[in-house]
């Protein structure tokens, strides 16, 4: 494996590689959910190139930029492991020089809403280092994870609109045991919120089970998901209270169904339906999202004509929820 | 020669072509400048593919969008016979589909001032366009006129920013026999203004002349070009003024020295020194530009440690004003 700190040293190595190219972007403290990337990069591609840059521009005032966790000689090894031929692990003075001046700004409700409303200028930054990378790596397919629902919409959104030539996978959420999506900030959890952590996917496959049944809406999932992530279980009765309020509790962010390309809040569930959501642990921030999309067929809110399926990625299979043997479980969406 | 409709018929057009692949990208309407690009690109490529796409959002409201001049077949016959191998001509459905919302801005100065300040949104129509039509042709060399100066400033920034992996090369301006330089909006001009539009190449070349006195500095040369543009030749006597006030008069919109990098405006000459203006004939605006770029060196107001170059795109022999006899003159930077 070659690891370039340059952008020409990354060109003259990556011009060596056979194509088809496949790219894992990170920003490295690498865990199980990037090497699936990388090894669904490999299923496809001829040479998997990675990249390890923690970018500062995605990142707001008071966020955890320096405090992001950083192994390199870790994430080296790994995706050596992994098979990855090429690693790029630039320097920010390589990738921000003096005078730089240019943004690649994604509009409207789908950087605006939900993450991007958490957190203002974060999808510019994700914009112009994943158009960056592009241009440095000139890969033929990009991997990104599916956990990141938004960014990966957005990331289609301006690959698409920039004509840029790569094609945009997304890769199904990998989760620890106990359904805790992986996550390179799972490490900021204290052993109390990490044992409530995983709560957040038990809500989303909570949300999905009542979006399963004949007629549900998307206020059906919400109210089911949220009532899982914030209600106590069992009877309501004072010990039950006393035992939640005294350990970590969530405090909910945003839990809403979306189209997964535009992220428009949904009333009707349809073939491109997701569940996204984003909670905090204490000062930890976590999202997790699940599809819970429908044939257009078995929306009996639309019209006869909505019979015919609008998308064919979307495998009729998935309006089920996952299996509890499913652990650890993949999105259902593929 | 291919012409392309589609982004798909033109990339399988362009996969076929020995590179390197030269990319010449017009609004139509061609002329001897573009031709000249052509034969640039050929001088240098394998293979040279060109655009012709009237971009709608490089147009402010109440600019020439619906009467910019279009010729198609003449275009095509054009461009086949300078050589070109595809001809990626799109409708704006194809490059702004449904859904359309990413955009493409360079920060600061550089796209705020000169052209900037006298078409708002002009540049980021330009941006987004040309990272698109590079996005699609992946040329190795893309080819722009010097003519459009900060135009070709902003490209080269995002180019660099971005790493879109194309080298922008800046072609010197064709002029008419009088000076002129050649633009697609010459048409516009009645035959009145076209008597007097080779005024604002005169007025340069005025200004480029005071520029290369010993010791001169900018100023030198804006207030030569500016009352070469703006004063009557010869004695003011009344004959004169009136005859001036008869014809067509230039309202000048800038005339100004900035580096040619920045467009920040310079004091002292410098070897980035360039000259650049903007006028109008009745509602025509033309522009032009010319190098005033002097040696490091020659620069009296610079420490002695900028002897060395700071750049070796601009010659040192372009201190010289062009002579007399270059007509049709290229603009002397090459």
């Amino acid at each position: 494996m070659i690891a370039a700190r340059t952008i020409p040293e990354a060109r003259a190595a990556l011009r060596e590689l056979p194509r088809p190219l496949g790219l894992v972007p990170t920003m490295g403290a690498l865990h199980a959910g990037h090497l699936s990337l990388v090894q669904a990069a490999k299923a496809d591609c001829t040479s998997v190139a990675a990249s390890v840059f923690v970018n500062p521009t995605q990142f707001g005032r008071g966020e955890d930029f320096d405090m992001y966790p950083r192994d390199e000689a870790r994430d080296l090894r790994l995706l050596e492991e992994a098979g990855v031929a090429v690693v790029f692990m630039p320097t920010a003075d390589q990738m921000y020089p003096e005078g730089f001046a240019t943004s690649v700004h994604v509009g409207g409700r789908l950087t605006e809403s939900f993450e991007g409303a958490s957190r203002p200028s974060h999808f510019d930054g994700v914009a112009v280092i994943v158009t960056k990378l592009l241009g440095v790596v000139a890969p033929d397919v990009l991997y990104l994870g599916e956990k990141d629902a938004q960014q990966l919409a957005i990331v289609r959104r301006f690959v698409r609109d920039l004509d840029l030539p790569v094609e945009v996978t997304g890769v199904p959420t990998l989760r620890e045991p106990d359904g805790l999506a992986m996550s390179s900030r799972n490490v900021y959890l204290t052993p109390e919120q990490r044992a409530v952590a995983p709560d957040l996917y038990r809500a989303l496959l909570a949300g999905a089970a009542a979006g399963g049944a004949p007629g549900a809406a998307a206020k059906d999932v919400v109210v089911a998901a949220t009532s899982a992530l914030l209600l106590p279980d069992g009877p309501l009765d004072s010990d039950a209270v006393d035992e939640a309020l005294a350990g970590p509790r969530f405090e909910l962010d945003y839990l809403a169904v979306v189209d997964e390309d535009t992220f428009v809040p949904e009333g009707a569930l349809g073939p491109r339906s997701r569940l996204v959501a984003a909670a905090r642990l204490g000062s930890t921030r976590l999202i997790d999202t699940i599809s819970v999309a429908v044939p257009a067929g078995d929306d009996c809110t639309d019209s006869p004509s909505a019979n015919v399926p609008s998308s064919t990625s979307v495998p009729s299979s998935t309006n089920a929820s996952p299996s509890s043997s499913a652990y650890p479980a993949k999105d259902a969406t593929a």
